[in-house]
Protein backbone atom coordinates (compact mmCIF):
# COMPACT_ATOMS: atom_id res chain seq x y z
CA UNK A 1 0.00 0.00 0.00
CA UNK A 2 1.89 3.38 -1.36
CA UNK A 3 -0.97 5.05 -1.22
CA UNK A 4 -3.92 5.39 1.39
CA UNK A 5 -6.75 5.71 -0.81
CA UNK A 6 -9.79 7.65 0.44
CA UNK A 7 -13.79 7.12 -0.94
CA UNK A 8 -16.12 10.10 -0.40
CA UNK A 9 -18.19 8.28 2.48
CA UNK A 10 -14.52 8.69 4.61
CA UNK A 11 -14.47 12.21 4.48
CA UNK A 12 -16.14 13.92 7.59
CA UNK A 13 -15.50 17.56 6.72
CA UNK A 14 -13.99 19.15 3.72
CA UNK A 15 -10.61 18.04 4.51
CA UNK A 16 -11.22 15.31 7.40
CA UNK A 17 -11.32 11.48 6.93
CA UNK A 18 -12.46 8.24 9.44
CA UNK A 19 -10.55 5.40 8.39
CA UNK A 20 -12.08 1.73 9.93
CA UNK A 21 -11.54 -1.30 8.19
CA UNK A 22 -8.59 -3.16 6.50
CA UNK A 23 -6.97 0.16 5.65
CA UNK A 24 -7.40 0.95 9.58
CA UNK A 25 -5.36 -2.32 10.02
CA UNK A 26 -2.38 -1.79 7.81
CA UNK A 27 -2.02 1.96 9.69
CA UNK A 28 -1.90 0.37 13.14
CA UNK A 29 -0.03 -3.14 12.44
CA UNK A 30 1.65 -2.69 9.09
CA UNK A 31 2.89 0.46 8.90
CA UNK A 32 2.33 1.44 12.63
CA UNK A 33 1.64 5.01 12.13
CA UNK A 34 1.25 7.21 15.33
CA UNK A 35 -0.22 10.86 15.38
CA UNK A 36 2.00 13.44 13.43
CA UNK A 37 2.80 10.72 10.72
CA UNK A 38 1.59 11.82 6.97
CA UNK A 39 1.37 9.90 3.87
CA UNK A 40 0.91 9.91 0.77
CA UNK A 41 -3.15 9.70 0.05
CA UNK A 42 -5.66 10.08 -2.67
CA UNK A 43 -9.18 9.86 -3.30
CA UNK A 44 -10.78 7.48 -5.51
CA UNK A 45 -11.48 9.23 -9.21
CA UNK A 46 -9.68 12.74 -7.42
CA UNK A 47 -6.32 14.51 -6.73
CA UNK A 48 -3.74 12.83 -4.92
CA UNK A 49 -1.56 14.40 -2.06
CA UNK A 50 -1.04 13.86 1.84
CA UNK A 51 -2.93 12.76 4.60
CA UNK A 52 -1.68 13.54 8.50
CA UNK A 53 -2.94 11.07 11.39
CA UNK A 54 -4.41 13.36 13.45
CA UNK A 55 -5.70 9.96 16.24
CA UNK A 56 -5.35 6.60 15.42
CA UNK A 57 -6.52 3.73 17.74
CA UNK A 58 -7.87 0.00 17.09
CA UNK A 59 -11.34 1.56 16.57
CA UNK A 60 -11.05 4.28 13.86
CA UNK A 61 -7.99 6.17 12.30
CA UNK A 62 -8.86 10.28 11.99
CA UNK A 63 -6.59 12.31 9.35
CA UNK A 64 -6.27 15.69 8.00
CA UNK A 65 -6.23 15.79 3.93
CA UNK A 66 -4.52 17.83 1.65
CA UNK A 67 -5.07 16.46 -2.36
CA UNK A 68 -4.21 19.08 -4.72
CA UNK A 69 -1.97 17.18 -7.02
CA UNK A 70 -2.95 14.62 -9.55
CA UNK A 71 -3.29 11.65 -10.42
CA UNK A 72 0.07 10.16 -13.12
CA UNK A 73 -1.05 10.03 -16.78
CA UNK A 74 -3.21 6.66 -17.65
CA UNK A 75 -2.44 4.87 -20.54
CA UNK A 76 -4.57 5.35 -24.00
CA UNK A 77 -4.81 1.54 -24.15
CA UNK A 78 -8.12 -0.25 -24.16
CA UNK A 79 -7.30 -3.87 -23.38
CA UNK A 80 -9.81 -6.55 -24.84
CA UNK A 81 -8.63 -10.34 -23.28
CA UNK A 82 -10.12 -13.68 -23.35
CA UNK A 83 -11.08 -14.30 -19.65
CA UNK A 84 -7.82 -15.92 -17.87
CA UNK A 85 -8.45 -18.51 -15.31
CA UNK A 86 -9.50 -17.42 -12.39
CA UNK A 87 -6.59 -17.48 -10.14
CA UNK A 88 -4.55 -15.49 -13.07
CA UNK A 89 -7.01 -13.24 -13.79
CA UNK A 90 -6.62 -11.39 -9.96
CA UNK A 91 -2.84 -11.08 -10.91
CA UNK A 92 -3.74 -9.79 -14.18
CA UNK A 93 -6.28 -7.18 -12.83
CA UNK A 94 -3.63 -5.80 -10.54
CA UNK A 95 -0.56 -5.71 -12.85
CA UNK A 96 -2.99 -3.90 -15.26
CA UNK A 97 -3.58 -1.48 -13.28
CA UNK A 98 -0.49 -0.78 -11.79
CA UNK A 99 0.52 -0.22 -15.60
CA UNK A 100 -2.33 2.56 -15.88
CA UNK A 101 -4.78 0.60 -17.88
CA UNK A 102 -7.76 1.90 -17.61
CA UNK A 103 -10.18 0.15 -19.80
CA UNK A 104 -10.33 -3.74 -19.87
CA UNK A 105 -12.97 -5.70 -21.55
CA UNK A 106 -13.41 -9.64 -20.48
CA UNK A 107 -14.22 -11.78 -23.60
CA UNK A 108 -15.57 -15.21 -24.05
CA UNK A 109 -13.59 -17.30 -26.58
CA UNK A 110 -13.92 -20.95 -27.75
CA UNK A 111 -10.66 -21.73 -25.53
CA UNK A 112 -11.62 -20.05 -22.51
CA UNK A 113 -13.49 -22.52 -20.14
CA UNK A 114 -17.10 -21.90 -20.01
CA UNK A 115 -16.69 -22.97 -16.14
CA UNK A 116 -14.72 -19.35 -15.79
CA UNK A 117 -17.58 -17.41 -15.58
CA UNK A 118 -18.85 -19.04 -12.84
CA UNK A 119 -15.87 -18.12 -10.69
CA UNK A 120 -16.35 -15.85 -7.42
CA UNK A 121 -13.56 -13.54 -8.43
CA UNK A 122 -15.70 -12.15 -11.32
CA UNK A 123 -18.14 -10.40 -8.94
CA UNK A 124 -17.93 -6.62 -9.02
CA UNK A 125 -16.80 -6.91 -5.26
CA UNK A 126 -13.77 -8.90 -6.15
CA UNK A 127 -12.71 -7.37 -9.39
CA UNK A 128 -12.71 -4.07 -7.70
CA UNK A 129 -11.05 -5.34 -4.96
CA UNK A 130 -8.08 -6.46 -7.49
CA UNK A 131 -8.04 -2.98 -9.08
CA UNK A 132 -8.07 -1.16 -5.54
CA UNK A 133 -4.65 -2.99 -4.80
CA UNK A 134 -3.09 -2.07 -8.10
CA UNK A 135 -4.29 1.48 -7.47
CA UNK A 136 -2.91 1.58 -4.45
CA UNK A 137 0.42 0.17 -5.52
CA UNK A 138 1.24 2.42 -8.26
CA UNK A 139 -0.50 5.67 -6.19
CA UNK A 140 -3.09 6.40 -8.61
CA UNK A 141 -6.30 7.48 -8.29
CA UNK A 142 -8.50 6.25 -10.82
CA UNK A 143 -10.37 3.32 -11.56
CA UNK A 144 -10.36 1.15 -14.35
CA UNK A 145 -13.42 -0.15 -16.07
CA UNK A 146 -13.32 -3.71 -16.73
CA UNK A 147 -16.38 -4.66 -18.77
CA UNK A 148 -17.08 -8.53 -19.29
CA UNK A 149 -18.42 -9.87 -22.58
CA UNK A 150 -19.44 -13.64 -21.71
CA UNK A 151 -20.23 -14.33 -25.46
CA UNK A 152 -17.98 -13.76 -28.41
CA UNK A 153 -19.68 -13.14 -31.48
CA UNK A 154 -22.24 -10.72 -30.27
CA UNK A 155 -19.62 -8.74 -28.58
CA UNK A 156 -17.50 -9.32 -32.03
CA UNK A 157 -20.45 -7.75 -34.26
CA UNK A 158 -22.21 -5.17 -32.00
CA UNK A 159 -19.77 -3.59 -29.77
CA UNK A 160 -15.65 -4.13 -30.90
CA UNK A 161 -16.07 -2.18 -33.40
CA UNK A 162 -17.09 1.09 -31.13
CA UNK A 163 -15.22 0.03 -28.34
CA UNK A 164 -12.17 0.52 -30.59
CA UNK A 165 -13.05 3.51 -31.80
CA UNK A 166 -10.00 5.44 -33.84
CA UNK A 167 -7.82 3.84 -32.01
CA UNK A 168 -5.03 1.75 -33.77
CA UNK A 169 -6.29 -2.22 -33.91
CA UNK A 170 -4.42 -4.90 -32.95
CA UNK A 171 -4.62 -8.34 -31.93
CA UNK A 172 -2.26 -10.55 -30.22
CA UNK A 173 -2.30 -14.18 -32.66
CA UNK A 174 1.26 -16.14 -32.04
CA UNK A 175 1.48 -16.91 -35.80
CA UNK A 176 1.76 -13.55 -37.08
CA UNK A 177 3.98 -12.64 -39.20
CA UNK A 178 3.78 -9.09 -38.13
CA UNK A 179 5.73 -7.83 -35.14
CA UNK A 180 4.31 -4.54 -32.55
CA UNK A 181 4.60 -1.99 -34.79
CA UNK A 182 7.12 1.22 -33.65
CA UNK A 183 4.74 4.04 -34.34
CA UNK A 184 0.85 3.42 -33.30
CA UNK A 185 -2.04 6.26 -32.99
CA UNK A 186 -2.32 7.88 -30.23
CA UNK A 187 -4.73 4.88 -28.49
CA UNK A 188 -4.45 1.44 -29.30
CA UNK A 189 -7.21 -1.15 -28.74
CA UNK A 190 -5.15 -4.52 -27.99
CA UNK A 191 -6.55 -8.08 -28.14
CA UNK A 192 -4.97 -10.84 -26.61
CA UNK A 193 -6.85 -14.19 -26.66
CA UNK A 194 -6.78 -17.55 -24.10
CA UNK A 195 -3.71 -20.19 -23.47
CA UNK A 196 -3.87 -21.57 -26.84
CA UNK A 197 -4.84 -18.41 -28.76
CA UNK A 198 -7.77 -17.31 -30.19
CA UNK A 199 -9.39 -19.88 -33.12
CA UNK A 200 -9.06 -18.86 -36.49
CA UNK A 201 -13.08 -18.08 -36.79
CA UNK A 202 -12.28 -15.32 -34.17
CA UNK A 203 -8.70 -13.69 -35.51
CA UNK A 204 -11.11 -13.20 -38.75
CA UNK A 205 -13.35 -11.52 -37.06
CA UNK A 206 -10.86 -9.37 -35.46
CA UNK A 207 -9.24 -8.83 -39.11
CA UNK A 208 -12.21 -8.12 -40.87
CA UNK A 209 -13.03 -4.98 -38.12
CA UNK A 210 -9.52 -3.70 -39.08
CA UNK A 211 -7.47 -5.48 -36.20
CA UNK A 212 -3.35 -6.41 -37.43
CA UNK A 213 -2.12 -9.41 -36.04
CA UNK A 214 0.67 -8.97 -34.45
CA UNK A 215 3.32 -11.37 -33.01
CA UNK A 216 5.61 -11.45 -29.95
CA UNK A 217 8.10 -13.60 -31.52
CA UNK A 218 8.51 -17.50 -31.21
CA UNK A 219 8.34 -17.96 -27.46
CA UNK A 220 4.82 -18.77 -26.18
CA UNK A 221 4.28 -16.61 -23.72
CA UNK A 222 1.52 -17.53 -20.52
CA UNK A 223 -0.92 -15.07 -20.99
CA UNK A 224 0.11 -13.13 -17.75
CA UNK A 225 3.59 -12.04 -18.89
CA UNK A 226 2.27 -11.51 -22.63
CA UNK A 227 -0.22 -8.57 -21.01
CA UNK A 228 2.96 -7.39 -19.23
CA UNK A 229 4.86 -7.79 -22.35
CA UNK A 230 2.24 -6.13 -25.19
CA UNK A 231 1.14 -3.19 -22.61
CA UNK A 232 4.82 -2.04 -21.88
CA UNK A 233 6.04 -2.35 -25.30
CA UNK A 234 3.11 -0.19 -26.28
CA UNK A 235 3.09 1.68 -23.57
CA UNK A 236 6.75 3.36 -25.35
CA UNK A 237 4.55 4.67 -27.91
CA UNK A 238 1.24 5.81 -25.94
CA UNK A 239 0.77 9.34 -24.80
CA UNK A 240 -0.39 10.11 -21.93
CA UNK A 241 -4.33 10.17 -22.37
CA UNK A 242 -5.41 13.52 -22.99
CA UNK A 243 -8.72 12.21 -24.15
CA UNK A 244 -11.04 9.10 -24.11
CA UNK A 245 -9.90 5.79 -26.40
CA UNK A 246 -13.78 6.07 -27.28
CA UNK A 247 -14.40 8.87 -30.41
CA UNK B 1 3.91 -27.68 -20.95
CA UNK B 2 4.30 -26.50 -25.10
CA UNK B 3 7.67 -28.65 -25.23
CA UNK B 4 8.76 -32.13 -23.98
CA UNK B 5 12.28 -31.21 -22.63
CA UNK B 6 14.29 -34.17 -22.48
CA UNK B 7 17.51 -34.63 -20.60
CA UNK B 8 20.85 -36.78 -21.83
CA UNK B 9 19.80 -39.77 -19.58
CA UNK B 10 16.43 -40.35 -20.87
CA UNK B 11 17.68 -41.26 -24.09
CA UNK B 12 18.18 -45.29 -24.62
CA UNK B 13 19.65 -44.77 -28.32
CA UNK B 14 20.42 -41.76 -30.12
CA UNK B 15 16.55 -40.95 -31.45
CA UNK B 16 14.76 -43.01 -28.63
CA UNK B 17 13.77 -41.71 -25.08
CA UNK B 18 12.17 -43.43 -22.19
CA UNK B 19 10.01 -40.84 -19.94
CA UNK B 20 9.17 -41.87 -16.47
CA UNK B 21 8.55 -38.61 -14.29
CA UNK B 22 5.55 -36.18 -14.33
CA UNK B 23 6.50 -35.73 -17.78
CA UNK B 24 4.85 -38.71 -18.42
CA UNK B 25 2.21 -37.99 -15.84
CA UNK B 26 1.23 -34.70 -18.08
CA UNK B 27 1.61 -37.56 -21.56
CA UNK B 28 -1.20 -39.64 -19.88
CA UNK B 29 -3.34 -37.34 -17.60
CA UNK B 30 -3.09 -33.74 -19.24
CA UNK B 31 -2.61 -34.21 -22.82
CA UNK B 32 -4.03 -37.81 -23.16
CA UNK B 33 -1.25 -38.81 -25.58
CA UNK B 34 -1.60 -42.32 -27.53
CA UNK B 35 0.78 -44.21 -29.97
CA UNK B 36 1.57 -42.56 -32.73
CA UNK B 37 0.86 -38.79 -31.64
CA UNK B 38 3.65 -36.45 -31.71
CA UNK B 39 4.46 -33.14 -29.92
CA UNK B 40 6.95 -30.58 -29.49
CA UNK B 41 10.23 -31.52 -28.28
CA UNK B 42 13.70 -30.52 -26.97
CA UNK B 43 16.88 -31.46 -25.40
CA UNK B 44 17.68 -29.68 -22.71
CA UNK B 45 20.58 -27.07 -23.77
CA UNK B 46 20.14 -29.03 -27.49
CA UNK B 47 18.27 -29.21 -30.52
CA UNK B 48 14.62 -28.57 -30.70
CA UNK B 49 11.97 -30.90 -32.92
CA UNK B 50 9.59 -33.36 -32.50
CA UNK B 51 8.87 -36.58 -30.44
CA UNK B 52 6.61 -39.66 -31.69
CA UNK B 53 4.93 -41.67 -28.95
CA UNK B 54 5.57 -45.27 -29.68
CA UNK B 55 4.34 -46.94 -26.57
CA UNK B 56 3.00 -45.68 -23.42
CA UNK B 57 1.14 -46.80 -20.22
CA UNK B 58 1.15 -45.92 -16.75
CA UNK B 59 4.95 -46.60 -15.78
CA UNK B 60 6.88 -45.24 -19.07
CA UNK B 61 6.51 -44.00 -22.39
CA UNK B 62 9.33 -44.61 -25.17
CA UNK B 63 9.20 -41.91 -28.15
CA UNK B 64 11.22 -41.68 -31.35
CA UNK B 65 12.63 -38.08 -31.32
CA UNK B 66 14.19 -35.88 -34.22
CA UNK B 67 15.92 -32.78 -32.98
CA UNK B 68 17.07 -31.15 -36.02
CA UNK B 69 15.71 -28.03 -35.19
CA UNK B 70 17.35 -24.65 -32.95
CA UNK B 71 15.82 -22.93 -29.92
CA UNK B 72 14.65 -19.65 -30.31
CA UNK B 73 17.25 -16.81 -29.60
CA UNK B 74 18.17 -15.99 -26.29
CA UNK B 75 18.04 -12.24 -24.72
CA UNK B 76 21.60 -10.22 -24.19
CA UNK B 77 20.06 -8.77 -20.94
CA UNK B 78 21.35 -10.09 -17.63
CA UNK B 79 19.33 -9.14 -15.29
CA UNK B 80 20.43 -8.09 -11.45
CA UNK B 81 17.41 -8.74 -8.97
CA UNK B 82 17.49 -7.48 -5.46
CA UNK B 83 16.19 -11.73 -4.10
CA UNK B 84 12.47 -11.16 -4.39
CA UNK B 85 10.21 -12.39 -1.59
CA UNK B 86 10.59 -16.24 -2.61
CA UNK B 87 6.83 -16.36 -3.28
CA UNK B 88 6.91 -14.11 -6.26
CA UNK B 89 10.46 -15.72 -6.68
CA UNK B 90 8.90 -18.59 -8.26
CA UNK B 91 6.94 -16.53 -10.77
CA UNK B 92 9.51 -14.00 -11.59
CA UNK B 93 12.04 -16.83 -12.39
CA UNK B 94 9.69 -18.63 -14.92
CA UNK B 95 8.43 -14.71 -16.72
CA UNK B 96 12.48 -14.30 -16.93
CA UNK B 97 12.92 -17.56 -18.88
CA UNK B 98 9.99 -17.57 -21.03
CA UNK B 99 11.42 -13.71 -22.12
CA UNK B 100 14.56 -15.75 -23.16
CA UNK B 101 16.85 -14.15 -20.13
CA UNK B 102 19.78 -16.36 -19.64
CA UNK B 103 21.75 -14.46 -16.72
CA UNK B 104 20.09 -13.76 -13.87
CA UNK B 105 22.29 -12.84 -10.76
CA UNK B 106 20.11 -12.82 -7.74
CA UNK B 107 22.16 -10.07 -5.37
CA UNK B 108 21.35 -8.95 -1.61
CA UNK B 109 20.48 -5.35 -0.70
CA UNK B 110 19.75 -3.47 2.16
CA UNK B 111 15.89 -3.64 1.63
CA UNK B 112 16.03 -7.83 1.04
CA UNK B 113 14.99 -9.62 4.41
CA UNK B 114 17.69 -11.54 5.37
CA UNK B 115 15.44 -14.75 6.13
CA UNK B 116 14.38 -14.67 2.45
CA UNK B 117 18.29 -16.63 1.60
CA UNK B 118 16.97 -19.13 3.81
CA UNK B 119 13.97 -19.79 1.92
CA UNK B 120 13.16 -23.40 0.23
CA UNK B 121 12.92 -21.95 -2.85
CA UNK B 122 16.49 -20.84 -3.22
CA UNK B 123 17.81 -23.95 -3.43
CA UNK B 124 19.21 -25.61 -6.93
CA UNK B 125 16.69 -27.86 -7.19
CA UNK B 126 13.62 -25.46 -6.91
CA UNK B 127 15.31 -23.23 -8.75
CA UNK B 128 16.36 -25.23 -11.40
CA UNK B 129 12.12 -26.79 -11.50
CA UNK B 130 11.03 -23.06 -12.19
CA UNK B 131 13.42 -22.83 -15.30
CA UNK B 132 12.24 -25.88 -16.61
CA UNK B 133 8.69 -24.90 -16.37
CA UNK B 134 9.76 -21.73 -18.03
CA UNK B 135 11.00 -23.15 -20.95
CA UNK B 136 8.40 -26.14 -21.31
CA UNK B 137 6.25 -23.04 -21.82
CA UNK B 138 8.29 -20.68 -24.34
CA UNK B 139 9.37 -23.67 -26.54
CA UNK B 140 13.31 -23.11 -25.44
CA UNK B 141 15.99 -25.30 -24.60
CA UNK B 142 18.56 -23.43 -23.06
CA UNK B 143 18.75 -23.28 -19.33
CA UNK B 144 19.42 -19.94 -17.48
CA UNK B 145 22.20 -19.66 -15.07
CA UNK B 146 20.98 -18.34 -11.95
CA UNK B 147 23.83 -17.06 -9.70
CA UNK B 148 23.16 -15.82 -5.77
CA UNK B 149 25.35 -13.14 -4.18
CA UNK B 150 23.77 -13.01 -0.70
CA UNK B 151 26.15 -9.83 0.74
CA UNK B 152 26.23 -6.42 -1.95
CA UNK B 153 29.44 -4.78 -1.11
CA UNK B 154 31.47 -7.72 -1.91
CA UNK B 155 29.31 -8.43 -5.08
CA UNK B 156 29.09 -4.52 -6.26
CA UNK B 157 32.97 -4.45 -5.48
CA UNK B 158 34.66 -7.98 -7.05
CA UNK B 159 32.30 -9.14 -9.51
CA UNK B 160 29.80 -6.47 -10.66
CA UNK B 161 32.00 -4.78 -13.80
CA UNK B 162 33.32 -8.54 -14.85
CA UNK B 163 29.33 -9.61 -14.65
CA UNK B 164 28.48 -6.01 -17.13
CA UNK B 165 31.47 -7.01 -19.13
CA UNK B 166 30.96 -3.89 -22.21
CA UNK B 167 27.35 -4.02 -22.09
CA UNK B 168 24.89 -1.19 -21.56
CA UNK B 169 24.68 -0.39 -18.01
CA UNK B 170 21.30 0.28 -16.61
CA UNK B 171 19.90 0.12 -12.74
CA UNK B 172 16.33 0.94 -12.39
CA UNK B 173 15.41 3.60 -9.85
CA UNK B 174 11.85 5.36 -9.20
CA UNK B 175 13.30 8.28 -8.38
CA UNK B 176 15.82 8.57 -11.46
CA UNK B 177 15.11 11.43 -14.04
CA UNK B 178 15.88 9.26 -17.17
CA UNK B 179 13.61 6.81 -18.70
CA UNK B 180 14.66 3.76 -20.77
CA UNK B 181 17.13 4.67 -23.40
CA UNK B 182 15.52 3.52 -27.08
CA UNK B 183 19.07 3.36 -28.27
CA UNK B 184 21.36 0.63 -26.69
CA UNK B 185 24.25 -1.66 -27.43
CA UNK B 186 23.86 -4.63 -28.41
CA UNK B 187 23.77 -6.18 -25.13
CA UNK B 188 22.35 -4.58 -21.62
CA UNK B 189 22.92 -5.46 -17.78
CA UNK B 190 19.52 -4.38 -16.15
CA UNK B 191 19.43 -3.97 -12.20
CA UNK B 192 16.29 -3.75 -10.36
CA UNK B 193 16.12 -2.93 -6.83
CA UNK B 194 13.92 -4.69 -4.00
CA UNK B 195 10.60 -3.51 -3.23
CA UNK B 196 11.45 0.11 -1.77
CA UNK B 197 14.14 0.03 -4.61
CA UNK B 198 17.91 0.38 -3.58
CA UNK B 199 19.62 2.78 -0.96
CA UNK B 200 20.96 5.53 -1.93
CA UNK B 201 24.54 3.41 -1.17
CA UNK B 202 23.52 0.88 -2.99
CA UNK B 203 22.74 3.35 -6.08
CA UNK B 204 25.89 4.69 -5.80
CA UNK B 205 27.70 2.03 -6.42
CA UNK B 206 26.39 1.11 -9.38
CA UNK B 207 26.70 4.71 -11.05
CA UNK B 208 30.06 4.72 -10.21
CA UNK B 209 30.50 1.79 -12.33
CA UNK B 210 28.35 2.85 -14.96
CA UNK B 211 25.12 2.22 -14.59
CA UNK B 212 22.67 4.93 -16.22
CA UNK B 213 19.86 5.22 -13.57
CA UNK B 214 16.67 5.13 -15.66
CA UNK B 215 12.71 5.31 -14.54
CA UNK B 216 9.55 3.84 -15.27
CA UNK B 217 7.52 7.00 -14.73
CA UNK B 218 5.58 7.62 -11.82
CA UNK B 219 3.91 4.96 -11.40
CA UNK B 220 5.47 2.07 -8.49
CA UNK B 221 5.31 -1.35 -9.93
CA UNK B 222 5.33 -4.25 -7.74
CA UNK B 223 9.13 -5.94 -8.74
CA UNK B 224 6.83 -9.01 -11.07
CA UNK B 225 5.65 -6.15 -13.14
CA UNK B 226 9.14 -4.21 -13.71
CA UNK B 227 10.67 -7.07 -14.09
CA UNK B 228 8.31 -8.14 -17.24
CA UNK B 229 7.56 -4.46 -18.24
CA UNK B 230 11.27 -3.39 -18.05
CA UNK B 231 12.97 -6.34 -20.39
CA UNK B 232 10.02 -6.06 -23.07
CA UNK B 233 10.63 -2.83 -23.51
CA UNK B 234 14.39 -3.39 -23.90
CA UNK B 235 14.01 -6.90 -25.83
CA UNK B 236 13.13 -4.15 -28.60
CA UNK B 237 16.62 -2.75 -29.49
CA UNK B 238 18.25 -5.47 -27.94
CA UNK B 239 19.81 -8.24 -31.17
CA UNK B 240 18.64 -11.97 -30.84
CA UNK B 241 21.88 -12.83 -28.71
CA UNK B 242 24.91 -14.17 -30.99
CA UNK B 243 27.51 -13.87 -28.64
CA UNK B 244 28.12 -13.97 -24.75
CA UNK B 245 26.95 -10.97 -22.23
CA UNK B 246 30.71 -11.09 -20.50
CA UNK B 247 33.36 -9.60 -23.12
Amino acid sequence: MNLLLLLPDDFISSDRVQIRDRRLQHLNKVINTKPGDTLKAGLINGGIGSAEIMTIDSDVAELRVELSGTAPPSLALNLILALPRPKMLRRILQATTILGIKSIHLIGSWRVEKSYWQSPFLSAEKIHEQLILGLEQAIDTKLPEVHLHPYFKPFAEDELNTIAGNSTRLVAHPSANAGIPSQTQEAVTLAIGPEGGFIPYEIEKFTELGFAAVSLGPRILTVEVAVSSLISRLAVNLEPETHSVQN
